[in-house]
């Protein structure tokens, strides 16, 4: 049986973790070559922030899941932490078989050890079966998530 | 006309952002005596942050409003950075004033500054006031926010 290992992503990794944010992405964004610079620039701007972490998901040597986890300071909570977890994906055709449990729960047994008070998510309203999974983990839905773009 | 300047926050604007930051939220939260020294660990991980800022906004020399900003390296649109507003407050007398307007226009411009794609916040789901206010401001609500609390 294979086992799904999570650890820090390296720049070796961007390609297939590049390939898997193109992909699933609602509303569909254009993206850059993997090659281009700035996706190196912005890997090494969270490789080099302690509370900041690119994960990659390796299975049988291959890399099959992402998640970018953020650990916030913060003054409510009695100046608690906060984990926020952005831009998980899964290979599409590894769906269904638990991998994504197995990364959220990995990921908030790593809040956990940064002593966060809460995780918190947002996840596009059209994708109700994620709200039903993160409700299936103990995730709360308790508010709306909106955004602003400022540029193309 | 008294104008509302909005800046970094200082070790000395704790008790009145935490009194705000306690009176007003959903659900009410706990929260411990203002010289507490966890919230002086919290304002010191903020302020040595160069992505972490908690800003202070002051009306006639009185910290009338607060709020947090988090800028967010990440992989997605080619690399770009996000910005996050957290944990806004306004002082109640000064509700309905446009002063909140102010903070999330100057906040925006932060995020623009540093070059941000997007600005992104949650806002509790009871909140459909906030909701219509950020609309007006041009969010769009296309998202939902989950939270898991770890602890007490």
């Amino acid at each position: 049986m294979s086992e799904l290992v999570l650890r820090d992503a390296t720049a070796e990794d961007l390609p297939a973790i590049l390939a898997m944010l193109a992909k699933d992405t609602i509303p569909p964004q254009r993206e850059a070559d993997p090659g281009d610079r700035r996706y190196l620039a912005a890997f090494e701007a969270i490789d080099c922030d302690p509370n900041q972490r690119l994960i990659a998901a390796e299975l049988d040597g291959r890399v099959v899941g992402t998640m970018q986890l953020s650990f916030l300071p913060g003054l409510s909570f009695r100046g608690s932490w906060r984990g926020l977890i952005e831009a998980v994906r899964i290979a599409n055709d590894l769906r269904g078989q638990r991998f994504g449990e197995q990364m959220i729960l990995w990921a908030v047994e790593q809040c956990r050890t940064r002593d966060c008070k809460l995780v918190q998510l947002t996840s596009s309203s059209a994708r109700t079966d994620a709200h039903r999974f993160y409700a299936r983990l103990g995730f709360v839905q308790s508010h709306v998530g909106m955004k602003l773009h400022l540029r193309d």
